[in-house]
């Protein structure tokens, strides 16, 4: 089994998945990127060569991993070089199809984390959704996963955008939630460490349940008390009251 | 310093903080539930007597512990035997005022946590905000709490109300938003296991970070494109859009 991969993008997804790639002994031999500096910062942790042009492209790798913006993949794929290469790309809410005339084999190889810079990841608990243009590909990619420790998943596209769609629900709308808190109590000068076993505990709650069955709350017992105590309380917050409304509502249509 | 403790109430709060004080060696004397069965059930766990009638309330406990539904708690303090007894809530968004003129000792002591049926809490992470009517009082509170292993909180009525407020955040609404990625995935048959890591990791930045400094996703970043996708997916779901509509717009605004 051939080892040498180029990276092809130097943002939080290009830097932790090198990095466990790196761990298990896959030899990165280059970091390509329009950012030169990224390339070079990305490129001395996992010991390549980094390049920000097109024509200085490696092309002998066995895999080439886009992990750029949604918008710059289709300019990646339209690199002559890399037409008889294999590529893979990593994004959530884009096609296999992507590649279809332009490049002989391809994959998608897309880690369902959040990553951010400086805040590290256990790579081997990140599910891989893998879809290939041959089995001999799909193998491949799905032995590179496991090497890295990871659980994978044969998601089609279509999956995938709805898996990215829930993942907006789980990982940035929750995000933004807890933001809310914690400005609803900076206000007050209340610590939101105060929340974080809270935090904690919802979490756990919904990975070992159906969430729709632990569902607790004012909406969802009808305590139109403690709803109107709060809704009083952000008469000064109008986003904060729109969400509490919006979200209140559907929990009491619902419940 | 004493320990006898008449808990009042039986439902999820009353159990898993008296099993937390039995387990501590506090001797809880009686459990007092409108519900005769369900006093029952936790008086046997927590090795007390029990009774539905106030007539028959245990009268030499040190302490009163109310874990009773918020519209329920007035009805407790107007018991005529309890008047000159040591009484506390439990509640989130009711004042201490409540006892005031009623009862001679009073407090609250909020654990600031879910608590579930059959879902076991490690009590020893729970935040306690405690509020008393006196220094004595508070103190005697601190000691139980801090005897639990449990951090405790000084926290005022008006300040426990925008605590409660935050808390319906980052459990209430935010189980909601799991519920919803549930149900988004399970359309298409597929597993939400695949999310746990995500929902975990999201859980743990926003516990080690201020989570205004971590947003990410399509709405923070200006991707109209895969918003565009995201809505028309959802173009079945109204409740689902609605949500996904008004959070985005507000982390545009916000961004």
């Amino acid at each position: 089994m051939t080892k040498k991969i180029v990276i092809i993008g130097s943002g939080n997804v290009a830097t932790h998945l090198s990095i466990a790639l790196f761990k298990e002994k896959y030899e990165i031999v280059q970091v390509f990127s329009r950012t030169l500096k990224s390339a070079k910062i990305l490129a001395e942790q996992v010991n390549a060569n980094y390049t920000n042009l097109s024509e200085n492209l490696f092309l002998h790798a066995d895999l080439y991993i886009i992990a750029v913006s949604d918008n710059s993949i289709s300019e990646i794929v339209n690199f002559e070089a890399l037409k008889n290469k294999f590529l893979v790309h990593t994004a959530g809410s884009v096609s296999i199809d992507i590649f279809e005339n332009k490049i002989s084999n391809y994959g998608v190889f897309y880690p369902l984390q959040t990553f951010s810079k400086n805040i590290s990841v256990n790579f081997s608990e990140v599910p891989i959704c893998i879809e290939a243009s041959a089995l001999p590909y799909q193998k491949y990619l799905e032995k590179i996963a496991h090497n890295l420790g990871c659980k994978t998943y044969l998601i089609n596209s279509l999956e995938r955008t709805k898996l990215h769609l829930a993942a907006v629900f789980v990982n940035n709308f929750t995000n933004y939630l807890y933001s809310t808190a914690y400005n609803i109590l900076e206000k007050d000068n209340l610590p939101f460490e105060i929340l974080h076993s809270l935090i904690k505990q919802t979490s756990e709650k919904a990975i070992n349940n159906n969430p729709n069955k632990v569902q607790t709350g004012p909406a969802v017992r009808g305590d139109e008390t403690t709803i109107k105590k709060h809704l009083k309380m952000l008469d000064s917050e109008v986003l904060y009251k729109e969400i509490y409304t919006v979200i209140s509502k559907q929990l009491d249509i619902g419940g």
